[in-house]
């Protein structure tokens, strides 16, 4: 029985309706997997084990697997029909924490150790190829009618993560100012294929799977985007100004180990004189100290960089509700999903 | 023009002919890539750039993208319908060895530095997605009616792939001897998932990309499947008794590294007083001097265990060759395909 629209559309409602939808088949999907790569994968996703009992606090929200069911029965499909994209999706971005967290080096990830630190790389990096390797056999299972679309948006999808975080980790060792520096509109690529294709995916999964056709396929992938986008330049303000003891990383992290992110680039690009102090004291290349860093993060928002990247947040908001309401799809899984849009945007900042 | 067979049917010339054949397509999907992981894939397919000209001595030979062209063949098609599985096949050999190099901290192949020594390991594990990921999608393109069950056998191989390397990595921690010790047909499983799958799945692609039936690819598949196996037998008794020299690794090199080979297990599997005199020098746990090394390598040899792996090569190469004849294959194309079958076995011992 469906619940009355003012009950289900809330957030937290339902990205649980969506948890407990796909949790099943996910947990299936996760005991096919070797035995060894199953435990990693459980670790990874926040289980006690392959069975798929949450540990408290080590859950990610599923935002993806709702995008995906969402995507389904906002073009009129049953949600059922999306599962399969909700858990090839899972897996992939499952497989890119393990994966990006070796080439990070970060040690910690919602208060627990990376499973690079846990297992040891080499079991990291097959753990994660494995995930890769089941998500492509679960799409692969689609009925023959959509399995070719869906596997394509798959595989496009795949080739956008990859070059998303090679971009990332480049844009390391370029330089902060002058003509090699890494300009807004590089970061905003960058950060719609490496956070925004896996959302787009998901969402454009969902409708691929429900048989919908390419112009709503193509409206919900874009949305997922602009979403992904907007989430991006949200967690940048958060790795510069968030509370710790929410974000789980200390104060002005990115700062510290000198990332790239958009409230600085922003700043930088922004001219002016405080963009000149902010590019000279990037610029000497010591590590920051506590000091350096509150002067760092006071120059960025002065030169207009946290306004910006919140600016930024919300157009790409904007557009992912424009890309929504630019295609006829139902109202109640419409709602649900612009119901979930401000979690992407309103987190402790 | 086709040759005549006399001209045509040796292994050497089928292998180039089916390289040239690839080699384009290969190239424009290597070109495809982000140039840092187009960087990272010439390197490793030992090309001097992402535009294909050999590094001498540092290339493979091709039999993957061979069985890919002939598996088409000998199913009356063109050659040509078979270049994109061969291009998805050597991308995910290049993908292995980007990633099972770093596993298993080897930091040499075929004479030069592997690719995690050359750029360092997040670059190579990111490039070894790259390559995943391109090979997905390589065959994601292919035409419609042949697609899904092209994707299906990929997906499937990759399953394989994981496998055999989780098991081989797991082989590692078990004792030679006793209740938990890795037994012969164990082995055998872990080598036809690790080597034989990707060589059953380029043969099988190329009859599905070609149109076959369900039988013909069955029995393609199966037949590289069975390569694979006889391949790593033999290559296990070279990473014993191989000449350093051509081989490029020190003499009873996995002896060295206490690798659980075929030659070796089969030894300790025999029973008999040299099984139990070999079992009880490699349980004491010690790296193995020079001394010791050689009377391992002697007492594999006295219980039998190199004649078992080369009777054991010599099963699946007979299991193969009845594979192919088993179905109904265009005759000069299965001759090429017998062709190569020495190659998997004859190698310098």
């Amino acid at each position: 029985m469906t619940p009355p629209l003012a009950q289900r559309t809330d957030a937290p409602r339902v990205l649980a309706r969506c948890r407990e939808l796909v949790r099943p088949a996910l947990g299936r999907a996760v005991r096919r997997l070797h035995p060894w790569h199953a435990e990693i994968t459980a670790f990874s996703l926040g289980w006690d084990g392959p069975d798929g009992r949450a540990t408290p606090g080590a859950q990610g929200k599923g935002v993806r697997q709702a995008l995906a069911v969402l995507g389904a029965e906002a073009v009129g499909a049953q949600a059922e029909s999306a599962v399969l994209g909700a858990v090839a999706v899972e897996l992939i971005h499952t497989f890119s924490l393990l994966h990006d967290d070796i080439m990070d080096g970060d040690e910690t990830r919602r208060q627990r150790a990376t499973a690079w630190k846990a297992y040891g790389t080499g079991p990291a990096v097959l753990a994660g190829d494995a995930l890769f390797a089941q998500a492509v056999q679960t799409l692969a299972g689609a009925p023959g009618g959509v399995c070719v679309p869906a596997v394509r948006l798959l595989a496009g999808t795949l080739d956008d993560l990859v070059r998303g975080q090679a971009d990332d980790l480049l844009f390391e060792s370029r330089p902060w100012t002058g003509p090699d520096a890494v300009r807004p509109h590089e970061y905003r690529l960058m950060a719609e294929q490496k956070t925004g294709a896996l959302l787009g995916c998901a969402a454009g999964l969902g409708a691929v799977l429900g048989g919908a056709g390419r112009s709503e396929s193509d409206a919900l992938t874009a949305a997922g985007r602009h979403l992904g986008v907007a989430f991006q330049a949200v967690d940048d303000v958060l790795g510069i100004w968030g509370d710790p003891a929410v974000t789980g990383k200390p104060v002005h992290s990115d700062l510290r180990r000198r990332k790239k992110t958009y409230p600085v680039l922003a700043a930088l690009a922004a001219g002016g004189p405080a963009a000149l102090r902010l590019g000279a004291l990037l610029r000497t290349g010591e590590a920051l100290d506590d000091h350096a860093v509150r002067r760092a993060a006071g120059l960025i928002e002065e030169a207009g960089g946290r306004a910006e990247a919140l600016a930024e947040a919300d157009r790409h908001l904007e557009s992912a509700r424009a890309c929504l309401e630019s295609v006829d799809l139902a109202p109640v899984p419409l709602a649900d999903l612009l119901s979930l849009l401000p979690y992407f945007v309103e987190r402790t900042v």
